[in-house]
C-alpha cells in the first residue's frame, strides 16, 4: 500500500444522524446552537460516552461551559432531552442522557397513522 | 402488519455525516449556524438537489434567505464551499455546490502521514 | 484543489444499514445470499428504485436472475419482505418492496419491554 | 414517556457501510459469504473490536469457524484484508485487521482521474 491517503480513516469516521432532525428542528423551535449540542450528545453517545459534561461538549462549540449548561437545562425543559439512570456492568447506577423524547417527537409527528395514539398519549400525560 | 409503528420510515430516514465535521468546525472557526447550513447543503445533495437556493435552505433554519446568502458567500470565501459546473444528462451545464474543500481540510489535517503533502500544497498556494 | 483524490465521492457513497440485521440474520435462519439480496433491495430503495427487478438485483451478485426470483419468493414466504402498492405523484398505483416485516422482527425482538405486545400481536394474528 | 416503542434503540443501531462495496463485490470476484465476513469485520471494528477471532465472526454466520479461517486467509491473499500491528495505550503491540486494501480498490477504481496512479501501483506490485 503506497497510497498517501487513508481511505479507512474516512470510512470509519462517518456517523449516522436522523435527517428529520435537520428538517424539523426549526418547526420545533430549536436554535442552530441547540441542534449542535444535540448532535454532540448523539456523537458522544455513539463513541461510548453516555453522559458528557458541559465542559466536554462546549470545547467543540463556540459557547462557554456555562452557556452549555443553560442549553442542556433548556433542552430538558422543552422535553427534548432526558436524564436517565442506568446500571453499568458492576450494577452501579450511573446517569446518562437519552434523546428518546426528541426522536419520539420527530418520528411520531411524521407518521400519520399514529396521530390518534399521540392524542391518546397527551390525554394520559 | 398490525403495528402502529413504522420502522421502515426510521430506517430510511437516517443519513450519514462525517463526525470530524462536528469535532473540527470550531477549530476551523465555523459558527454553529454555518455548520447547520453545511449540513443542509449535504442533506439536499444526498436527496438529489445539488444546488439548493438560499430560500430552500433558509426555510429549515432560523435565518432569513438574505442571511443565508451571506453565509453561503462567507463559506465560499473561507474555502469551505465551492460552486462547480457539471453536465446533466442532456449535456446542459448546471451549477452545483461541492463541499470537497471542507472534506479535504478536515481529513487531510487528521492524517499524520499527509503532513508533508499539506506543506507542499501550502507552498504551491 | 490539486488533490488527486476525491473525498466527496467517498463521503457521499456511504449508506446506512441496521447493524442488528448483521447480528440477527443467522438466528432468523437467513443465508448470506438472502441477506445480500436484502441489502441490495435496501440500497436500490435508498437510490430511488423501490421495485428493482430480479435482473437488476442479480447483476450485482453471483446468482442468476432465476435464483434471485426464487430468493425473493422465499423472503416473502418467510415474512421478511412484502410487496406493497403505493400511489405515485400521478395517482397511478405502482408496486414496491417493503422491508417493514424484517425491521419489525429484528427490532421488536430486541426490545424487552415489548414482549407483551408481541404476544398480543400474535394472538390477534 | 409512555411509548411502548424505543426509537433511540433504532437510531443508535444504524451503521455505515460503503455502498460501492455492494455494487462492486461481484466484479471483484468476491462471494456473498466473503462480503458478509467483510461486513462483520467492519461492524466489529466500529464496535471497538479490531481483531475479531474466526469464532467470534462465525457465530453470526452460517459457516463454521474453520471455514471462516479459510475465508479470512483468502481475503488476505486476494489483497482485500490486511493484518496490521498497532500500539495500544500501554505501548503494547497488538494485531488488528485493516480493510484499507478493499477501500483503495473500490474507490480508486471509481475515480477516473486516478487511473494513472492505479496503473503505476500495479506495475510496482
Amino acid at each position: 500500500m503506497t497510497s498517501d491517503f487513508n481511505y479507512q480513516q474516512i470510512v470509519k469516521d462517518q456517523m449516522v444522524i436522523p435527517s428529520l432532525l435537520l428538517k424539523r428542528y426549526h418547526q420545533l423551535k430549536l436554535s442552530e446552537t441547540e441542534v449542535m449540542v444535540i448532535l454532540h450528545i448523539h456523537r458522544f453517545q455513539m463513541e461510548g460516552n453516555t453522559f458528557p459534561t458541559p465542559e466536554e461538549i462546549a470545547q467543540f462549540t463556540s459557547i462557554s461551559p456555562e452557556d452549555c449548561t443553560k442549553i442542556l437545562r433548556q433542552l430538558i425543559q422543552k422535553n427534548i432531552l432526558l436524564i436517565e439512570q442506568e446500571e453499568d456492568e458492576k450494577q452501579v447506577l450511573t446517569e446518562c442522557y437519552s434523546l428518546e423524547p426528541l426522536w419520539v417527537t420527530i418520528y411520531k409527528a411524521d407518521y400519520p397513522a399514529s396521530q390518534a395514539n399521540r392524542e391518546a398519549d397527551q390525554q394520559q400525560a
